[in-house]
């Protein structure tokens, strides 16, 4: 065993690799691996080199299996080595299985690292995966040499269920190359091709819609609207991608479920062509998926290999290299060319040919994205112009301007106990000014239209999809109950129907119930409660860091120090908040992550779903509790003076700036947005990965450059990261989303923020799918799922926190009230005035009053305080007023008219446009009748041959009728009856 | 032509149909077809009796078409006269057209009635046709000699379309036979019979799901859950109808849509029985509709011959007779003993045989109104429940104890200006007490019950209807768009056509565009706002009869008059509410009728939305305007004493009583909902039809009763109603749910009336379709359509609602308020002076105190009114004082917190009940994966069969592969597998 610790190969890329992990594993592999199934991820060394390859580890002499097939024939090599092509250069590789073979035993004595798998070990490494390596732990004891040869016996069961695997993938007629470690020690390929029968049945069997040879013209709408259609095309057309579509706009082929019986049917010219490479590979799937090893006491499909490590990675090929030497036109370049590239930032998708690369469900996703930055532009507009309206009116707003004009003179009592002192109003007129920008009518209509807008967008996409799905063939289509079990279930319930066995006798079938959920249902709970009152905890952390800070700063005699204290306590709280969310953000999805592994959901779809529930959870709390405690709860619960709120001990609560909380709330919001877009995506999605490439290529840019010019398809795409899903995408969009609409109220600049992150985000999310990450395997969707309805929740929520944010935190409604109640003169004349309290000093609790009450240079009998009490005077002193509730009153009838009426609005709008366009349904009907047109001359022109050859009533007999598809006869009279009516 | 004045036949029922109209309609058939299509209906006098009658009047030569199916051979007599078959008895009748023939010019004379043709006769007759027929207007002119010669042309014309139709008809292989003017004089009819090879061609183009051979037990969950439901299922047995399903409950045929190729899957061992009547008649009407007359200019369908006139009507026939002699069993009599009878009422209704006799949209009909009514009875029982604790609670009320204690001697300011004078609180004493059983702490509680309610009904239904789905085998059934336009579409889109022949060049398609409907749409707008505004006024009016009355019965000097005021200008009021309401529902259903056709919508569902669109709101209003003034505006807008606001000269707004008009509103939901239910169910659906009934027996008796005994079953048919839609149905349950949810908080009964009324309502329907309706053409339904969200809207407008009614109607938040705010001591006592403000006499504004100022036997100088003022001596007397608006806010904020919490729970008892019920959809995937298995195994047994035949590589030659289906071959490797398995 000794001798096989030296390298196989000659490469100096092995030695790099093999220090990644065993097998080499890209590093987002790694992390995703181990994040997904440590438990059952057991890297297996092997010795059974004897067995496995008796060829030579030379030029790589790959072992082909001798098809049958109509045109494998003439193994002619066209592209020998490069081409994702099987060795005899003309059958195409359609998809990728890969193991670990043989390796040094170096390798092996690393696998301890893996055994211990638990959920610290994950959360730390994903932690200090963004930064470095974790260290390698040699360590040598007996343990270990049991665990070797465990891991023996694993290799060899591996082997076995390899070889059953691939046997009985040739029997469903796929066609399979082996390609052992020939660049990449220790990896070895299983390179399948899909023959041209196999693709027809499966293409048959899956109901795959195919453009069949009937093409007809899309009209869209009358003349005028075409007209107005084609004018805005050739206007926009510098933004259109210059994405060569072969066939001409306006012409679309009839599409129909495949059918061998109905070949004639379908332009069969170029069968290379006919099934695109995305549609190949996702056929080759469909027939893995239905694959399972039986042999051995467990059935065990794809995924339950892939998850036990009997393969280590799956994937379908790239169509070819963006870059080089040797890169013919391919859709990937294409793609790279016109969409991965910043150059192309203010052109469209091509949406079209994302979807033919991918399918349907990145493409609905960079669909949604784009009309999501689409819509944002009036949204941004308009905000912008609401911020423009607030800076150009700032200098006529009467209470800023009553505030900063020194002859009012209005002495204010002091923020803190003790250490501060009476202050004048007059000192707030900055701040004052700055809250104008922000809280002014104009917030109002904006939060309106934020409502409305957010309506719009969702109808917008609705009909968009809807357009789509009509592009795309996929109306008829119905989302397929997926019932492959995930392969962490069927482990679960091998376990529990061992245990059964030899305590019970047999039922029908084992699965998991609510009882063995149990105690994973109940960590979830305890945990997602932990994790909320973290967040609570860290706010108010937070909060108090605030006061005690404020209050330091204020007995501290620098006089510049105090000049900035609420500048520089805002600004540092604001930055530790916005660190502690991204810090959290990153624990929390690992913890979400985890939670759910621990949960054993029974299909991908049931993960996902469950996944997604804690992490949007757990993200929104994180990201929004502390603007949430800013726009409520900030300034509402002081108390008064004389009779202060105090917290742990003697923290007396924070109040609000004269001018309300909608300053410091803007600015929080402000900070949050930007930071988290700059720190989350640039930095990490963009600075990081080009960091770790510039350290990469220090190392071995020489060896790199040549091995990629020598390396074939599948070993290129070996090194790139797995496709991983696109819900993290989603999820960071939702979380915008929620920004944006949430506290649009507070803080109008958010959709132009949103709009600039967003476009960075479609290049920079195109740029990971063409480059950096494996093909994924093509998924139809017919919409975004889950994502729609968390939309629409959001759009639904923010109305109601809209409205609260202007009735409460805003100063609109003091202000209204004012103005049209209390207003000598109909103005706000006096605004100010009429918003502040008088207290007596007499009445300060003792040690509460200031320690120097002739700071302001006279002594101070009444001073006042922003609130709607009683004067000292009065019968019931420090009381609420009248003024009080009536305001109180109209802010709740406000919420009220508000939310109502903007809901209303929003279903009128909702039912006014209609889901699906009108000329879509058009389309869709006409391309029906077309349809059952079709089928009527078929039918007809075989009823005309069957009479001609059989009796007329040869209906029972089936082979009269080989049609798949009852279309009624046309009755013979029609044909009669047109004649006729030209009489 | 004047000797043809004579009755034809000698029955003298002939006479009577005579008297009715031309041909002989039914009543209702008559109202219908006039309300429907006047304008194209004209009812045609023939005189082309040699034409079209080439034999004897008498016993009823049959004109039988030959035809050359399979078994129509012999056709041996079984039921010679009665039963529905073709006159060689063996033929079963699926579907008859009824035409009229040559008749006595009597008739002729009258088509005079019909030609006027506008709405307001249409109005006239529809409001007439309830009491008593209008009367004949005969009348000798020259301009009815020409309508005469225009009827005899198309007399001519129609029945040249007949015999074109009925050519093109046999073309399609339908057999038809001719039974003219035998019992009915001056009707034909037109028997159609669907031999078993168009009904197997059809079903298979319609994708009909049968049942196949293959059978799998159902099993309902896990044992447990299987005991139960036994269990349950034996309690409620005797609940059960009594109908004998002949297969056992467990046992569920696995389906499949028919196709010929695979009739070997389908169990034809009885072809008679193999399509249900059912099926039949909607075989034979699919046909119908497809089938057209082109030979003459414009091509009609079946519904355009029918709007023509060509054809009188057309319907399916029903199973067979209900009583009398010769009622063998047959499901129409099992329907009239199991469900159509009051007797039964305790049972549950036998959906499934609903279902199989009238179709899918019937069945969910009756199957929505069964879980309605079910769902009542937990509502009606907790109604009933907080009613008692109101009534319990009635004598620890600290309000009306307080207001009934004399030892108060509040005196109250007069209730009306001069007329009224001071009144002593404790007088209203019997109102206050009677108010607390609708105004109490449990009302609260129900209005959220009642929410949740809603809810959990809807959730119900859904589960329901997807259970119901899965019985009936919808689950794969997509609703058809329908692309069979209305016959006045039709008409009008010719009409345009003929316009544009003569000016424009010839365009694609001519249809009806926005501008061709703009002046219906006009009207529509402008009378809908008529219509709504008349309601209004209305209501005014009846506020005004209710002030003006009381002041004059103030005025009289009559004791017994004064002590019953209230009382009686309450009753008047309601009771003059509820004749308006149920006069103005009539008028309002034919409005909206008249305007649908006015818009001439494309296709029957298009014109259904819209009728019921314009029929909802103008029945809503009407319904519910007076309950929603009494409820938000009556008492709001009266101003105070010394400052009354008066309407219309002098008249002072009203005032509640002391307790809130909480009691009124109870009054008149009560009065509203029994009196519409009472009058409109049962007078107008059980009383009118008896009376006519009787009235008519008195007439016939006798020849009646002979003439059933030899009617064949489609004269008999031909007397019973056409089947009008169940929308009308629908339309009376939801405004009665509307009743039961909006105003719930002050009217806990209401579920308790909507139960008894509905146990009634359900077998009432139950009588009409199975007694007095032509048997409907089934209709396929997956859900109950647009009264689903009508539903949904409103539970959603109920939560508003009634937390209005809670805040503000209702006396809760004050008390609440007053309670843990104002009260010295924590309780009640003193609340009623506290909702009391004082006036000082000398305030009244002259002329406007009272006559009689010493009434109450002292002078007085303080007297009280309800509101919250402040008081004449304070600084700003009579203001609104500092606790109104400190209630004023907490009920806003009450209607926030109930709004959002309610939407709150509903929406998270939405999410947390599955819509498709656990069992049922493990039982759809169950029948997929015994689909696929069935399919897999004829595949393989196919390709075994190919292989010892054929060369492997056969796929390209489709006579091989005659399976429609494209399930793929089985792996050769499994089986093989599963042997290894056993190693």
């Amino acid at each position: 065993m000794e001798q096989q610790e030296e390298p196989l190969g000659g490469l100096s890329r092995h030695d790099h690799a093999e220090e990644l992990a065993s097998p080499p594993l890209s590093p987002c592999e790694e992390k995703s691996a181990m994040m997904r199934r440590s438990e059952n991820y057991l890297p297996v060394p092997g010795e059974e080199k004897s067995l496995d390859r008796d060829f030579d580890d030379g030029k790589g002499t790959n072992e082909s299996i001798p098809m049958k097939t109509l045109y494998a024939g003439d193994g002619s090599l066209l592209h020998p080595h490069l081409g994702p092509h099987f060795s005899d250069g003309r059958r195409r590789v359609d998809y990728v299985l890969a193991y670990s073979v043989q390796k040094p035993s170096s390798i092996r004595r690393r696998s301890s690292r893996f055994a211990e798998g638990n959920f610290f070990r994950q959360l730390r490494r994903s932690l200090s995966m963004r930064s470095s390596r974790a260290p390698l732990q040699p360590k040598e004891d007996p343990e270990l040499a049991a665990k070797e040869q465990r891991a023996d016996y694993h290799e060899d069961d591996k082997r076995f269920r390899r070889e059953e695997f691939e046997e009985n993938l040739r029997a469903t007629g796929l066609e399979l190359e082996k390609d052992e470690g020939t660049k990449i020690p220790g990896v070895g390929f299983l390179k399948i091709h899909a023959p041209w029968n196999v693709l027809c049945r499966e293409a048959e069997f899956m109901k795959l819609k195919m453009p069949t040879r009937k093409d007809y013209n899309v009209k869209q709408g009358s003349n005028v609207v075409e007209k107005i259609r084609l004018f805005i095309h050739k206007v926009t057309t510098p933004l259109h991608p210059d994405v060569d579509t072969n066939q001409p706009e306006n012409v679309k082929f009839l599409s129909h479920p495949f059918s061998r019986e109905k070949q004639h049917l379908f332009n069969l010219s170029d069968r290379d062509k006919f099934f695109d490479t995305k549609t190949r590979s996702s056929i080759v799937y469909e027939v893995l998926k239905r694959t399972r090893c039986t042999r051995e006491k467990y059935a065990m499909g794809i995924t339950s290999l892939l998850a036990n490590g009997v393969y280590t990675s799956a994937y379908p090929l790239h169509d070819g290299d963006i870059e080089g030497a040797n890169a013919e036109p391919n859709d990937r370049k294409l793609l790279y060319e016109e969409w991965a590239s910043y150059s192309v930032f203010y052109k469209y998708q091509p949406i079209g040919l994302i979807r033919k690369y991918f399918g349907e469900k990145v493409g609905l996703y960079f669909a949604w994205l784009g009309v999501y930055t689409q819509m944002l532009i009036p949204a941004a507009i308009v905000g912008v112009i609401v911020f423009l309206y607030g800076c150009a009116t700032v200098d006529d707003n009467i209470p800023s301007m009553e505030i900063c004009d020194p002859r009012h003179n209005i002495t204010m009592c002091p923020l803190c106990d003790r250490a501060c002192s009476y202050w004048k109003l007059v000192t707030a007129c900055g701040t004052a000014r700055a809250s104008h920008l922000f809280d002014n009518p104009a917030t109002v209509f904006f939060s309106i239209f934020m409502a409305l807008w957010a309506v719009l967008f969702m109808e917008h996409w609705k009909r968009r999809q809807m357009r789509l799905n009509y592009a795309w063939d996929l109306t008829g289509f119905g989302e397929e109950e997926e019932d492959h079990n995930r392969a962490e279930y069927e482990l679960r319930v091998m376990q529990k129907t061992m245990k059964q066995d030899q305590s019970a006798p047999k039922e029908e079938k084992v699965k998991l119930t609510c009882t063995d959920r149990l105690p994973a249902y109940l960590t979830t709970v305890v945990m997602m409660g932990f994790m909320v009152t973290v967040t609570f905890v860290i706010v108010f952390g937070v909060i108090l860091y605030r006061i005690s800070i404020k209050a330091a700063l204020h007995i501290s005699s620098y006089p510049t120090a105090r000049s900035n204290i609420r500048a520089t306590v805002k600004g540092t709280a604001a930055v530790i908040n916005l660190i502690i969310i991204i810090i959290l953000d990153e624990i929390y999805a690992a913890i979400a992550r985890w939670l759910t592994t621990l949960e054993v959901p029974k299909t991908d779809k049931s993960f996902e779903e469950r996944l997604i529930f804690k992490t949007f959870i757990l993200k929104f709390v994180n990201a929004f509790t502390p603007i949430v405690y800013l726009a409520f709860f900030r300034g509402r619960l002081v108390g008064r003076p004389g009779n202060y709120l105090y917290v742990v001990g003697s923290y007396r609560m924070e109040e609000c700036a004269h001018a309300g909380c909608l300053m410091e709330l803007c600015i929080q919001l402000c900070i949050t947005m930007l930071g988290k877009q700059l720190i989350q995506n640039n930095l990490f999605e963009i600075g990081i990965p080009k960091l770790k490439k510039l350290l990469a290529k220090r190392k071995s840019e020489l060896e790199e450059e040549e091995l990629s010019k020598t390396l074939q398809r599948h070993e290129k795409d070996h090194f790139l990261c797995p496709f991983a899903g696109i819900n993290s995408e989603y999820m960071e969009m939702i979380i915008q989303f929620g920004m944006v609409t949430l506290f649009v109220a507070s803080f109008p600049l958010a959709p132009l923020f949103a709009l600039l992150n967003n476009i960075i985000e479609i290049r920079l999310d195109a740029k990971k799918f063409v480059m950096e990450l494996r093909r994924p395997i093509a998924a139809k969707a017919k919409d975004i799922g889950i994502w729609y309805n968390l939309l629409r929740g959001l759009s639904k929520v923010a109305v109601i926190v809209n409205a609260f944010v202007i009735a409460f935190t805003s100063d609109f409604i003091p202000r209204l009230v004012y103005q049209y109640t209390y207003s000598p003169d109909g103005t706000l004349h006096g605004f100010v005035n009429h918003t502040l309290s008088y207290f007596n000093v007499s009445d300060f609790e003792p040690m509460t009053d200031p320690l120097e009450p002739m700071h302001l240079g006279h002594e101070v009998i009444i001073c006042r305080y922003k609130d709607y009490r009683e004067p000292p005077w009065s019968s019931t002193p420090y009381e609420l007023s009248k003024e009080f509730w009536a305001i109180l009153a109209v802010r709740l009838g406000f919420v009220i008219v508000f939310q109502n009426v903007v809901m209303l609005m929003s279903d009128f709008v909702d039912w006014l446009i209609p889901d699906i366009p009108k000329d879509i349904s058009l389309q869709i009907h006409k391309e029906k009748i077309l349809m059952v047109e079709l089928f009527m001359k078929e039918e007809q022109g075989k009823r005309i041959a069957a009479r001609d050859h059989h009796s007329p009533d040869n209906f029972n007999s089936p082979s009269s009728a080989p049609d798949s598809h009852p279309y009624p006869p046309q009755p013979r009279s029609r044909p009669v009856n047109h004649a006729r009516a030209g009489w």
